[in-house]
């Protein structure tokens, strides 16, 4: 496998994600339920000394993941802040490898909201995530969502 | 303040930090006590859409500089690969700021390692970090360091 | 609802937790797949000063879970302690409300094992945590199991 | 040691713990700069199958000790729930040890608290917790304080 490999099918790039995200991407996402399946491949600039996967690029894309399902949750977007986030790894990924994040959210309240994911390489999770988020303010009902 | 300002007294360059960090960096460390201050300058390609340094970079700034004070605590290096990482968000960083992680290690076990840091902006910590990490091997008496 | 009102069918007490969990418990189990659902009436002496479940009651809860389901993961018995554990509170429980700790084991290495739970009040989950536990040796083959 | 020794000096009795930590403790405060530190001395029922104190007993302990700490950070004491503990289990607490909760406020905000903590049996850190708390409401100027 090498970077350029096409993307599974189903999956569309996300746009508009930011510098940090443009530097480290690009992202592809998949709709699933009600929210996404956020994808990578990893490539040889993703990875450590070791030559794996650098744990903080394994932690970006589940911070990335859990903050987009949950504010595409509520209609216009919910603005959230990262107030938590905790992961736990359990294996390691690989240049060419297809990595998913699958988000399971808990509780959207209206000040706090709770989600839990996990990054799978095919059926095999690698990491465990799980993040506290902060509903910045309420959107507002004329506000154009640009989910 | 701006990205081109020079880094602060004292410190000097990381070399050889794989393929993720030389994307993201370069990072900057200074010796204090036992072991290293690790610092990097915000840039503009650090930022999220809403224009703060995104939670994945600051996450793994902690997770750098927990894992490199941990290796260099013993001769030759500790070998080590991060086996959970939890993140408290307590304020934001923004294009120019400097920011240091300042790590304190708990214990270097045989087979786990403990490490408690914060991201600080001056005197002002934004970020609350903890990993555990696993020895991946005995260092070998007749190993070099690469330290 | 109250403390005596009997245990949902199909639950059966928990044998020789120790004196920590004597103290606390009952506790009940429900075997589930391969592993066990871990439950508990709270009670009066569960609250804190607020007159809801205290969250060191919940954590632990949690924990004995975790602990129990990767521990019968093996035959014998994998003798596990704990290296970290993170909870996230999402809603509160009350005196009289029936607490079920539902498992999912990531991984059982031969050093380190992982696993997710939710505890939950009927299908709402209150509570998600998160452990990773160190196996602290080889079972032996001719030592019986006491699970 | 055993139960019975006396408390250190300079330590008095929490009063008023509600119904689970009336069941676990008594617990024990001293004051420490702007803060408290909070004490227990480990008995045997705090013990779990293995013999050491149970990993819920220490979590309940730095739980406590983080939520006092915040609560009688402002005047009248700011009323707070756990939203997130995370638990780094680095030695053991055995029956007889007097096991103290250090706590270092990060930040007092109008909705979020964060603190981290160490519990210490002497000069050793046998767990690190650091817990993020909603502020529940504002406390109201006429209201007495009762800490």
């Amino acid at each position: 496998m090498n970077e350029t490999e096409p993307v599974p099918e189903g999956f569309v790039r996300v746009e508009d994600t930011g510098p940090f995200m443009t530097l480290l991407g690009p992202l592809y996402y998949r709709s699933a339920g009600n929210g996404r399946i956020i994808a990578l491949r990893i490539g040889g600039r993703h990875l450590n000394r070791r030559g794996i996967a650098h744990g903080g690029m394994l932690a970006t894309l589940a911070d990335s993941a859990l903050s987009v399902n949950i504010s595409l949750s509520r209609k216009p977007r919910l603005p959230t802040v990262t107030v938590t986030l905790t992961t736990d790894f359990v294996a390691s990924a690989r240049a060419g490898d297809w990595v998913e994040a699958h988000v399971d959210i808990l509780k959207i309240g209206s000040r706090l909201a709770y989600a839990n994911c996990y990054l799978q390489v095919g059926a095999k999770r690698i990491l465990r995530a799980s993040g506290v988020f902060a509903v910045t303010r309420a959107p507002r009902p004329d506000q154009a969502s640009d989910g």
